[in-house]
């Protein structure tokens, strides 16, 4: 006889958080009873670089060993689930830690990276930005990074890409890819957010979207409504189907403004630039009021329920996609049965 | 009722080689009945350039898998054996790696860096080489380098060490330490060989030697029998058992000259230094007749049981002892069982 499904025995993933990582954090993570969370680990780092945030995050698994893990396939989320912590996976927000060298692909992805956007907002060697004024596509070196990450089974991200980047990605890639952190467009405009060529092309391809919970990607911006976030939610449903939908949240929590600042700027603007932001509200944006401590996942899981979703749905949008998406899309290409 | 024990069903294991690492070597490899083998990744690397090592070594799996496979723990090396296989597992010749960054040595460990000389003939970060004139012993990062080392189950290596840095790394050590590649200098008297103190030192800790087949370690060079060879191994069994003792050729096929120059030189002198050679003798020393191709281990197979070692004695030599010392000196200080 099976047990009727409650928030607490549903595994939930979010799709993208870069919160200050500390044990507080990490209590608050637990209590929230998220099972795994895709953690950025670098935005403009180089390789060497890149080492050195993993060097940390050893030093966090271990000194914190009774709230989290490291998790490097699915069975550790399963792990997680059943010794109560919370399970940590590693993704990059730009193409940095593999510089120029397609060698560094599978070096990072032994080394814990699962997860690697393409680029960051601006051109990178591999593809186009979402805030560049011209598309160029997927470059030739993309091209082979692609393939790469398919062999290897790194899993492609496309968050901050430029439209027809995105869309060359999708088609370019042997195995589905994902879009972690990002909302359509249709609810918010945002040089950030997605066309519904893309989300249906993404979905037709055995994508997964992972809805965002920053302000500048909401409706409304920090006053949006758990409802609002839903009904966008539910309007995507119906749009491509439940099994490519998920929760990204693009959470930032108790970052200082250095952070920020590292994100938008890295090393590449003498001048500051703002991101989603303006020189007048330069900082980070307000949280949620019902996304901000340890509630804000089981509040959406509550909410799915009155947008009419079944308890099914709400299961694999809170976490069933997401696992079942990594699940394929990380175990090397030898090992998939098929395409 | 168990099979008769020949050569061929024996665990093989090569301490330490730096040959030429191509697809006519691994077939040699493969020939010769090595079921595993220690390659050296780097001498003078940095972090950001031993990733480039370990890529390269990637590809070379990815071309060669009917050959050869990497190998992270012992179950590997069965796996090898099974296969028909050659495992390669990998070590550094310095301390290079991990730059100043104690971070860097569960970074290393978890890319698949199995062992590592705390220095190379020189002073390094952690220790003193056999070639400097003062031996200051371990350093204050040396101490919390062997620390974590033994911690994430790094083997410690001091094949290149001065004397007062090896018998320190000794007791320092929580966990029994290698010398991967070097000679009593009882056979030969060389900066490179080891004091009968070095060698019962480390036995008494359960530490393991390889036998160097480098002509510059042995008793007349390039000249040595098999005979005086085997005969060196009988000697030192008889001073601290047969336990302790490997192969750890120190075997250099088909290298370049440059090779030889980046191993002596690096990037830390600006004057040519000739290593063990000197200007008039500046290259390669010439392989021994009886270890340069696919039949040297198996002369040494025989050789040993001409010693009056007998059959699971030899087992031992040439591969148990090895397999046992890594399988123990691998695993995380959480999974064992005693120290």
């Amino acid at each position: 006889m099976s047990q009727p499904q409650t928030y607490q025995n549903q595994i939930i993933i979010d799709g993208l958080q870069y919160c200050r990582w500390d044990r507080a954090y990490f209590e608050t993570l637990k209590a929230s009873g998220i099972t795994a969370v895709h953690a950025t680990l670098v935005y403009h780092e180089t390789a060497r670089e890149t080492l050195s945030r993993f060097a940390e995050w050893n030093q966090r698994f271990e000194q914190n060993s009774d709230l989290i893990m490291p998790v490097m396939n699915m069975a550790d989320v399963e792990t997680a689930k059943v010794t109560g912590k919370v399970g940590i996976f590693f993704g990059a927000q730009n193409c940095s830690p593999i510089e120029d060298d397609i060698g560094l692909v599978e070096v990072m992805r032994k080394q814990g990276l699962l997860i690697m956007q393409l680029t960051y907002n601006n051109q990178s060697l591999l593809a186009t930005g979402c805030y560049e004024q011209q598309d160029s596509g997927v470059t030739r070196f993309g091209k082979q990074v692609i393939a790469e990450m398919n062999r290897v089974g790194m899993i492609i991200d496309m968050s901050h890409s430029a439209e027809r980047s995105t869309l060359e990605a999708i088609d370019l890639s042997a195995r589905p890819i994902c879009i972690s952190h990002a909302n359509p467009s249709f609810a918010h405009q945002a040089l950030r957010n997605k066309s519904t060529a893309v989300i249906t092309a993404l979905a037709s391809r055995g994508g997964l979207i992972g809805f965002s919970l920053y302000p500048f990607h909401l409706p409304n911006s920090s006053q949006c409504t758990l409802e609002a976030f839903c009904q966008m939610i539910a309007t995507t449903a119906d749009m491509v189907g439940v099994d490519h939908l998920g929760i990204g949240s693009d959470l930032c929590l108790n970052q200082p403004q250095t952070v920020l600042e590292w994100m938008r700027n890295g090393r590449w603007s003498k001048a500051m630039d703002y991101g989603e932001g303006s020189a007048s509200n330069a900082s980070w944006p307000d949280a949620l009021p019902w996304f901000c401590n340890s509630t804000g996942m089981e509040n959406i899981y509550n909410g799915l329920f009155q947008q009419g979703f079944n308890a099914s749905e709400v299961g694999q949008i809170m976490g069933g996609n997401w696992f079942n998406f990594l699940k394929t899309g990380l175990s090397p290409e030898s090992q998939q049965t098929s395409k």
